[in-house]
């Protein structure tokens, strides 16, 4: 496609509408960094503003009372519908970090006394490790973090998981989409490999939600957490989810219990007493004007629907690989995601030796924002409710030039800030 | 004073210009629950629609690096400057619950190896009962949670204290104001029993910063916690901050360690290193829009001076409990605060037998919010950078009111709700 053309497919596009859901402050600006933090829905910013001045300002305390108390469990059960989930399996509170440590401590805790060890991979998060190795820590059963290594750094063998799980093992957690790869696991292999071990499985969701259907329920899932600010669009930092299965609630404990999990928080009783089903997962009081930012974007996305988000997404991804292929791949550029669009998300990672300076010199010079992971690696987001064609076109071409034209050059390979 | 002496002694308070640095959409609605639910600064309304429309929905991602990941960083600091401890012994970040699990884990488990039990009172929230039990549990050494009784519900006189801190205990955790009475410890009085024993002290400033002035370096502390939300009028929910004297920080060990607590976040690497100072204490990704709501609150307490707010503060809830002495207390209301100012917080707490049904009459037939605590206890919540001296003779008028016309009689006593 030529940029004109672009513009056509743009154009007849099914959610082309959605875009205008969006705040677009600049239409020339090429913000491909969606899977890092969600595009302003022009809802939430009325929204905000409503909660602040009319709730806070006006309603004051009474405003607990009149939705406050409700808002996270109702933005959960929206939510959950984009997860495959019940209203009552999925809470939203705290962050991801906050929400991994407690199910992962909780599972821990909750398996049979011989299983101590957790499994995970070298593709996930090295937040989640850090938080998993917190969560070993406090299990008290001498377990250890077994990660499982990929052999090419996009995608791990579900062969070489399904060996790592043994008799030892308590739990595997891992995240669904690698957040610098985009590998997706087969969420369904996975957790029937663990279960036929009787281990359980904890996946982070945080590059999945809102990027791709996720079917926890169908799957056979047992838990799972994620964020809200990437695909879902909820705002910079916004609490984040967790999904504890139905059947599984009441087997597990909340390691930290705080007044929001109680049964009865305003009995004031100084005896703990767990609220019923998913909201003894809970625990302090939640950040009401992050969490009321992130329900415009999840009603997006469920009146767009999951099945179209991801087939525009998969198209998207396609033709940026084709780009790269035709275009980038002769100048250096290594695809660093599955070429198989089945075990893809919705980014692409562009490695190159130049990466980081490519970075910076598409943002500073060329107005298009990817963002950058070490050591090498651009991830180029999409975003299917607000990503055009002409958009990857602009990003494939300002990739090239910048090569070509050498533009990186005049920045120092030492890296600042957070991209 | 009559009504109209206090109009004159409010026109002549020299305070009276903050009150305009707050919405008051209502003049008429008499609240006096600052202290669960502090008012909405002006700044910050306009403050959080710069975050949400100007930084989020234009700067998108280039806002992490152009101040966000700065951002609670710098407000803790300034909150520093209400509670007399350095910019960089204080963080913002998560919920009070989560901050005083990690606080009082990371004590236990730094404890020497035969102190293993933790010294509370019944005066402190039932949320940080909980939270203790929490982190006993976890520290996995068998410790108890030793609460000490008030004889009066009031107040814990500090002998008392001081018998139950012994050979095994590990830690000593209070709220520095108790939230139903208001009493206030003396925080350097506790600090030195405690440390004469060898004894940390994790102090919950929730009711306190903001309401009177905390030496948290000068009386020797060594942990504190505390809610933004109250006297700081932070918004909704919003982060909670945690202290840490600046000698211990690389004694304790963050429990729950995230990527916002690594030395280096961004450079994504599997392995764990805390970061320097305070930082070491941070979790997850913040949520944006509730952090920078905090800042103006706490710039005006800056303004103001937390020894005029104090001044004030006393000043205000000696003469509601005049007027409760002249006309409340022939009615049946019994103070349930301490009488000397010394040992009272900013509130003050009025129990009656139907305490449940006044509280809602008031609330419902005379727009007056206090609010309710259990069993029979409402509590007048005094801010002195908005409230004025005649909404204090309007709250007691109403009480008044409420009873000698028995407007409280319509309502069940069946509790309904948050107040």
């Amino acid at each position: 496609m030529t940029r004109d053309e672009t513009r056509a497919r743009d154009a007849a596009d099914p959610l082309a509408e959605f875009r205008k859901g969006f705040v677009i402050a600049d239409p020339e600006l090429t913000y491909l960094d969606g899977n890092s933090l969600g595009r302003l829905p022009a809802a939430a910013s009325l929204r905000v503003r409503e909660v602040v001045d009319a709730e806070w300002g006006e309603g004051l305390i009474s405003s607990w009372n009149a939705g406050w108390m409700d808002l996270p469990a109702r933005i959960a059960g929206k939510t959950a519908g984009l997860l495959g989930a019940a209203p009552e399996e999925v809470a939203l509170a705290d962050s991801t970090s906050v929400n991994l440590f407690k199910l992962a401590l909780a599972a821990l805790r909750a398996a049979p006394p011989d299983r101590a060890d957790l499994v995970t991979d070298d593709l996930n998060f090295p937040s989640d490790h850090y938080i998993l190795r917190s969560a070993l820590d406090l299990a008290g059963r001498g377990g250890e973090l077994k990660t499982v290594r990929s052999p090419d750094g996009i995608s791990v063998p579900i062969e070489t998981l399904a060996a790592a799980i043994d008799a030892r093992t308590a739990l595997v957690s891992l995240s669904h989409t690698a957040f610098k790869s985009a590998y997706v696991y087969d969420m369904a292999a996975v957790n029937e490999i663990a279960h036929r071990r009787a281990v359980k499985v904890l996946w982070d969701l945080s590059h999945s939600a809102g990027a791709l259907p996720v079917d926890l329920d169908g799957s056979g899932a047992d838990l799972a957490v994620g964020c809200t600010y990437k695909y879902l669009n909820g705002g910079p930092g916004a609490p984040a989810f967790l999904y504890v299965r139905s059947e599984l609630q009441e087997q597990f404990e909340n390691p930290i219990r705080g007044w929001f999990g109680h049964a009865d928080p305003f009995a004031f009783d100084l005896g703990y007493q767990p609220g019923a089903g998913i909201g003894r997962f809970l625990t302090g009081t939640p950040p009401i004007l992050s969490v009321a930012a992130i329900e415009p974007g999840v009603d997006l996305l469920l009146e767009a629907g999951m099945d179209r988000v991801r087939e525009k997404s998969v198209a998207q991804t396609e033709y940026l690989i084709r780009l790269w292929q035709q275009d980038l791949q002769p100048l250096g550029f290594r695809l660093n995601s599955p070429r198989e669009a089945e075990r893809r998300g919705s980014h692409v990672s562009l490695a190159h030796p130049e990466g980081y300076r490519i970075n910076r010199a598409l943002i500073e010079q060329l107005r298009v924002i990817p963002d950058f992971r070490l050591p090498d690696n651009i991830r180029f987001g999409v975003c299917p409710l607000y990503t055009t064609f002409e958009e990857i076109h602009r990003a494939a071409e300002a990739c090239r030039r910048v090569v070509t034209e050498r533009l990186y050059e005049r920045y120092s390979p030492e890296r600042q800030g957070v991209t």
